[in-house]
C-alpha cells in the first residue's frame, strides 16, 4: 500500500516517487476514444469543459487575440457612451449648455454621445458643460466610470503584455532512429528558443501513452519515458531531447507496424526559467505516429560564419533528412 | 533528539522529515473545541485573531467584494470631493468664475462640489474655472489627489483581478467504500478544474485530525493519511484521492460509528502550478463525520459524445450514488 | 576536499550539505567587532555599504516611507510646474489666452504656474490656453511629462502596495528553559501571524554566532542549531520554535554565565509561502543575550471563547511569565 | 542506458544527477570557435539568432535602454497626433471651432496637430472643439488612442523598473593561487551585493568550457568544477567563490601555459532569492584566461570603523594584489 512520495506530499522532486505514479498524467485508463489525441500541438487538452465552469472576465480578456480585444474595447467604449447619451436625452439635452435647437432626438442623441465621450475621456473641451443637477451628476458618473475603464484597460494590457509566454519552438517532426553507435533505437525531437530572451535550467519529460487491449476492452496506457539528458542550463542553440529504446522502453522491440498498432502519443513538456519575467515558464506539444518519421534525422542547425559568429537558423528547427550516416 | 530535515531546514523536500513532523498543521494539541471544525468548507481557518493585528488598507481593498470595493470606491468619490467643494465655499466661491449670485451656503456647495468633481476627475469643462490664487492652489491640489486615487485604483483592479485563484472544485462529500477489489476500505474525495486553464503539476496532501482521551483529557490529535497518489502532471479531467485505511491509517479497524465518535476532521490542502497566472495556486477544503457518506461511490464524470470528444460534466463532482458494483 | 552539494548547486535541498555549510551565513568569521550585532531586530544587516552602489531610484521610492514618498510626490509636482512656468514666462505669457496685463514677473509666473499645472495634470479648463505655436510646443511636452509622471506614480503606488511583506511576528524575547520533562535545556521563541492573511508551508531556520577564541585572537563563528520541528503546513495559531541544547548545540552543558561570555547571537530565518500575494515571503530577526530570559516561559495565546470559539490575542506574543511549571 | 534524475524530471535537485549531465550547458560539442568566448562578460550568449525569431515588442520595450525607450515615446507622440492632424485637415479644420482663416496648409496642419494633442493628451482646453459630427468622431478615437496609449505607457515603465535586476558585481579579474595551507591551487573569483536589498539563499555554479582534441578533430568539453562553498544562506559581505584544483578537477596538474593552452572559459552562474521583488534573481558571467591571475589574491573589502562599525567598501571587489603571504 505504501506509494512513495507520501511522507512529503508537496515535493515535487521526491527521488522514490515510483515511475507508475510519475507518468500519470490525470487522464486515467478511462480515455480510449481511439484515434482522438489527448494533448493538441498547441499543448491544449483535446477535452470539452461543460456545465458550471466558473466563468472569468478578467482571464478571458487576458487571453483572447489582440483583435477580438481591441473590439471588445471599442465595442464597450460606444456602448457605454450610448447608454450616458440616452440618460441625458431623457433628462434633457437643455441641461447642457450649447444643446442644439433640437429638432430632433437623433440630434440630441448625437450631441449627448459626444459630450459623453468629451466627459468619459475627461477630455472635456467646455463647449459643451452641464448646467443642471441633474446633467452635472450623471456627468459625474460618466467620468467615474470612463477613468475606472480606462484604469482597467490599464490593467488588461499590462497583464496581456507580460504574461509570460514560453518561446520554445518544437519541431513539427519526430524521429525514430538508431541511437549513435549502439544496436538500440531511439525516439528522438527538438526544440529552440525563438527569442533572444535567457531559458535556463530547462527540464524536459516525455510520456508516451498507448492503448492496449486488457482482458478483452482497450484500455489506454501510460508511461514515463526515460531520456538520454533531461535537463539542460543554459539554452543557446537547439537541444535534440533523445529517448533511447531499450528494454525499459515501451517501445522496446517492435517494428514500426507494432508501434503504429499501438496509436502512441508521445506527450513532451518542458519547464524552463525565464530571465525577462523571472518566473518558471511550461511548453508542451505532443506528436503522434503521423508525426513520427522512421530512420531520418535532424538537420545541424548552427554554423560559424565568416568571422567565426556561431549563427542559429531558427526555420531549420523543422528540417529532417533521409539517414544515411551520422552527422 | 535529532529530527529529520534539520540539516536543511530551507528544504521543502526533506525526503527523511519524519510522518510526525509532516502531519502538524501548526494547530497543536491545545485546540479541543469539540464539535467546532478547524478549518472551514472554503478552506479559512475557524479561529478569531485579536489584538494589534496589522491593518491592511491594500490588502482589504483587494480581498473585499467586488459590491463592497465599488461601494468604497463611490464613497470616497463623493466624500473626497464633498470635502474640496466646502473649502471652496470656505474661500467664497466667487473666486470662480460662473459662480452663482449664491443666495444659499447650499447652492454654492453644489456648484463648487461639481466644480471640484470636474477638477478631480480632470475633466475641466472650463465653464467654471479658479481665478484667485486660492481657488488655483485649491484646485491644483483637487487634481493631483484626484490623479493620485485614479493611479490607485488602477493598481487596486489590476491587482483584484490577477490575483490567481485556484478553480479548483472540491466535492461536496467524501466517501468511505472498499478499495478496489481488496479487503481494505478506502476515504475519498474528489477535485475537477473549473476553468478551461491549465493546472499542471498538481500535489495532494490530506491530515486527518481526531479527538482522542489523553490520561483524562480530550487532546486533538493530528496524523498524516497516505494516499494511493498524491500527485498528477496534468489535470485534465477529475482526480479522485484515495487514502487506503491499511493496518497504519488511524482509521484502520474502526466501523462507522467508532469513526464518527473520533470526530475526526479530513483536512485537504492541493498545491498546483497555474499556467495562465505562471504561479502556484493552492487550494484547501475539509471534511468532517457530516460530508462524509459510507458505502457511496462518485459518478463518472467524464463521457464521449458522438464525434468521441470527451465531455466532462463539472457538476457531476458532487454526484455520489450508493454502491452496487464497481464502476 | 569534496563538500557535499557540489553535483547539484542550484539545489536548495541537498540531503548532503554539510552543517558547516548550511549555517554560514556569508559573514565569514573576520567579523569580530564585539558588543556589535550582525542583524538588527528588524532583519536587516548591521552593515555600511560604500562607494559605487548602484543606486536604484525606484528601489529607493518602493521602500521609503509613505510620508517621505507622498513629500517627494508633491515636491515633483511644484517643481516640475514651477519649471514649465518659468518657461512660459520665458517665451511671454502673451502667447497664452486670459493671460493678465502683466504688471510684474511675479504675477506672471504665478498666472504660468497654474496655467502648466492645468496642462500637467489635463484638467485644462480652457480660461488659459496656448495661442502661440512656442506656447504650444511647451504645453504638448507638458501634458506628455504630466501624463508619463502619472504613469510612473501608478506603477510606484500599485509596486509600494503589492510588495509583499511578511506579516510575522518575532517574540520581543526568547526563553532558556528546561524541556519538557527532558533532562534538557531549550532555547525557545515563538512567531505568530499578525494578520488574517494565510501563510501556508512555513520553515525555520536558527542560526547561533558566537566570540570565540582560536589561537590567540578572537574569531566569529557560526552553528546550525537543530530545531525540535523546523516546519509547519498550517500557521492558524503561534508556533513557539525550539532548539534542545543537547550535546550537539555549541550550548551544551554551559550555564547562563558562560552562554552570556559567548556573546551570542541568534539569527531566526523564517519562511512561508503567502497565498496573498501568491509568493514566498521572508521573515528574519535576532536575539541577544539582551533578550533572551532564563527559566521563563511563554503564556498561552488562545483560548476558547463563551461559543467554543477560538481566540488569538496577538499581543500576548511577547508575554513571559517566571516558570513554576509547565502549561 | 539509464541516467540519474529520469524518475523526476522535474526535480531540480536530483541528488543523482551525474556530473556530466549537469555540466552540460547546453552548448554541445559542435561550438569550436576558436578564441570566441561562449558567454559575455555581461552574460549573454556569444550566438546570433537568424530567420523566424517571435519579435516581441513588449519585450524589446521593456528591455532597450531608457533614453531609446524615451525617445521611442516621443517619435509614437508626434506621429500619432501628426496622423490625426493630417486627418483633421483631410476633412477640413473649419468643422473645428476657434479654426484660422486658414490661408495655407500648413497653418491648418498646425492648428489641427495642436488640437489633436490636446485631444490626445485629453487636456481639452476648448478654445478649440469639434462642431461636425466627423470631427467629433476623430476627436472620440483620438481621445480613445491616447488613453489606451498613456495605459500601455504606465504598464510599459511598471514593466521597466519592476523587473527584477541581479545587484551582484563580479569581480573583473579571477586569481589562480595556492588555496590555504593546502599543496593544492585554486580557482577563485568573487562577487559582491551593490545594493542595500538583501539578497538571500545564494547558490553558484562554475562549468569550465575547454578545448580539446578528440581523434583528430577540436572539440568543446565541458565540466562542472567543485566549489569549496555553493551556498551562502546570507550575503552582507563579499563571497570568494573558491574551486580547489584537486585530482577531480580539469586542471590537476596542470601549469599555467598548459591551462592557457585549453582555452578555457569559466562560466559562473548565480543565484539569489531577492526580497525587494520577492524573485530568484540569477547572474551570470564568465572569465577566459585574459581575466585570470596567476599568484594574485583578492584585497580584504571590508573593515571596522572608529565605532567598531564595519564598512563594505564595494569598489575593493576589483582588487587584487601580487601574493606574499595569506591575509
Amino acid at each position: 500500500m505504501k506509494l512513495s512520495g507520501l511522507k512529503n506530499p508537496f515535493n515535487r522532486s521526491s527521488s522514490k516517487s515510483s515511475s507508475e505514479q510519475e507518468s500519470d498524467l490525470g487522464f486515467g485508463t478511462g480515455i480510449t476514444t481511439a484515434g482522438q489525441r489527448l494533448i493538441n500541438r498547441d499543448g491544449s487538452f483535446n477535452i470539452v469543459r461543460r456545465g458550471m465552469g466558473a466563468w472569468r472576465p478578467y482571464q478571458s480578456l487576458v487571453e483572447m487575440s489582440w483583435t477580438h480585444f481591441l473590439a471588445v474595447v471599442a465595442l464597450f467604449y460606444i456602448a457605454t457612451n450610448a447608454l450616458f447619451a440616452v440618460t441625458f436625452v431623457f433628462i434633457g439635452v437643455d441641461s447642457l449648455s450649447g444643446a442644439p435647437a433640437g429638432y430632433s432626438l437623433a440630434e440630441d442623441f448625437v450631441f449627448a454621445f459626444f459630450f459623453s465621450i468629451q466627459t468619459f475621456t475627461t477630455v472635456g473641451y467646455g463647449a459643451i458643460s452641464p448646467t443642471s443637477p441633474a446633467s452635472n451628476i450623471i456627468a459625474s458618473i460618466d467620468a467615474l466610470v470612463g477613468l475606472m475603464s480606462f484604469a482597467l484597460a490599464t490593467g488588461l494590457l499590462f497583464a496581456r503584455f507580460s504574461k509570460p509566454k514560453a518561446s520554445i519552438l518544437f519541431s513539427n517532426s519526430a524521429v525514430i532512429r538508431p541511437y549513435k553507435d549502439t544496436p538500440y533505437n531511439s525516439f528522438q525531437f527538438q526544440i529552440v528558443n525563438r527569442r533572444n530572451n535567457r531559458l535556463i535550467n530547462l527540464l524536459a519529460k516525455v510520456t508516451i501513452s498507448w492503448v492496449e487491449d486488457m482482458n478483452g476492452e482497450k484500455a489506454r496506457r501510460f508511461a514515463l519515458l526515460e531520456l538520454e539528458r533531461d535537463r539542460v542550463f543554459l539554452f543557446p542553440l537547439n537541444w535534440v531531447i533523445v529517448h533511447v529504446i531499450d528494454k525499459d522502453s515501451p517501445l522496446w522491440g517492435k517494428n514500426e507496424e507494432e508501434i503504429r498498432a499501438m496509436e502512441p502519443e508521445f506527450i513532451a513538456l518542458i519547464q524552463a526559467y525565464d530571465e525577462t519575467f523571472a518566473q518558471d515558464v511550461h511548453a508542451n506539444s505532443s506528436y503522434t505516429c503521423d508525426e513520427v518519421w522512421w530512420n531520418r534525422r535532424f538537420e545541424r542547425m548552427y554554423f560559424p560564419d565568416e568571422n567565426g559568429q556561431t549563427i542559429l537558423e531558427l526555420e531549420r528547427v523543422h528540417h529532417i533528412v533521409a539517414l544515411e550516416e551520422e552527422e
